[in-house]
């Protein structure tokens, strides 16, 4: 498979993590975000929404959106699974999944962050009181719910790695980038712990990846 | 079923839709989102998100998040599917949808406006401007996919009603409820009054719901 990915982005280092756990090859094309790569006109011809994770799987059209892919994946190479067998508990591990991939890490992406400095010229220090609350917002959600729901095990959902856990470290990573506090959170920050000791998921963390700062 | 909505909640839409289409019996509670009704101790034993629809399904614990819950539907109610068979098919159905529930609709959300009225002192017209740049730039992803992509047929993915649709229809029906301007986008409003036309989206509509203004 081919990705058009970004080391940064938490959407292709929720698919990479996938790719690795069930055992796909794949190349990776990391668009420079900084550069605009991905409003360029080649890259809007793969993805008209200009954003990353774009996956081809052979010679069929680009399949985009991180949660969409997730699926695919699942239903197309299920070998390893990343969802559990019972609905219950499928629903709650994509219901965990949504909290980071629908209401929080689209709050913070690059679109986001410009407008709010661009339109309403907000300086930088500003703006990202928006993104810290998006952070801990959606890092709340997850404390309260895997500290006192009884699905949660080892992972987010008893104790195999499912999308929620692809999520949940999508989002954890970003709180060193962006310097969160993560004390609150104790739950969480077990889980991506559990998480971060995985070759799979260790292998694909955003610095690790080719254009990622050193530290 | 028994399901915790609000008339003009955009997710609660897409659930009712689903509910309607495949004939299952459900009740629901219409939460006063405005009285901050999903704040209170009483709704956040049900969702620790303090957020609508929460969805019971029998004595099961809650289901939220609306893309999961389709999923759930799908997977527990197959009789009438929202999802097509074919795995390409699927992910693309499913990729429009999040283009929606993803990277638009949460950034319109209550919360968001009030935090930049509350946060940054915006008037709510100047407010209001950073809710429709999320509509225009959804809407826009949209129409280019729908109008360029070999699958769009009556609906979004080829000839039935999928999740892309359920998704679609609760962000056009906001066009209207913060006066949006549509002509730029002529295919997304060819499917949007396709769906219209169906008897299980009527009855689903916000402005059909409990609390709903006149018009």
């Amino acid at each position: 498979m081919k990705m058009y990915g970004n080391w940064r982005s938490a959407a292709a280092f929720r698919v990479r993590i996938a790719l690795n756990l069930k055992g796909i090859a794949y190349e990776e094309v990391f668009l420079d975000l900084d550069a605009g790569d991905q409003h360029k006109p080649d890259f809007l011809k793969i993805n008209p929404q200009g954003a990353v994770p774009a996956l081809f799987d052979g010679d069929g059209p680009p399949l985009t959106q991180s949660l969409a892919i997730l699926d695919y994946l699942e239903e197309t190479r299920p070998g390893v699974s990343l969802l559990p067998e019972e609905p219950r508990a499928r629903a709650r591990a994509r219901s965990l999944a949504q909290v980071v991939a629908c209401d929080t890490h689209p709050l913070y992406v690059p679109r986001v962050r410009t407008f709010l400095m661009e339109h309403y010229g907000l300086p930088r220090e500003r703006m990202l009181e928006f993104l810290r609350n998006a952070f801990t917002t959606g890092l709340k959600t997850l404390e309260t719910r895997l500290s006192t729901e009884p699905g949660t095990g080892r992972f987010c959902q008893g104790d195999a790695v499912s999308h929620a856990d692809l999520c949940l470290i999508s989002l954890w990573v970003g709180t060193g980038i962006f310097d969160i506090e993560t004390a609150p959170y104790p739950t969480v920050k077990r889980i991506a712990e559990e998480l971060l000791a995985l070759d799979a998921v260790a292998r694909a963390h955003p610095l690790r990846q080719p254009g990622a700062p050193a530290s």
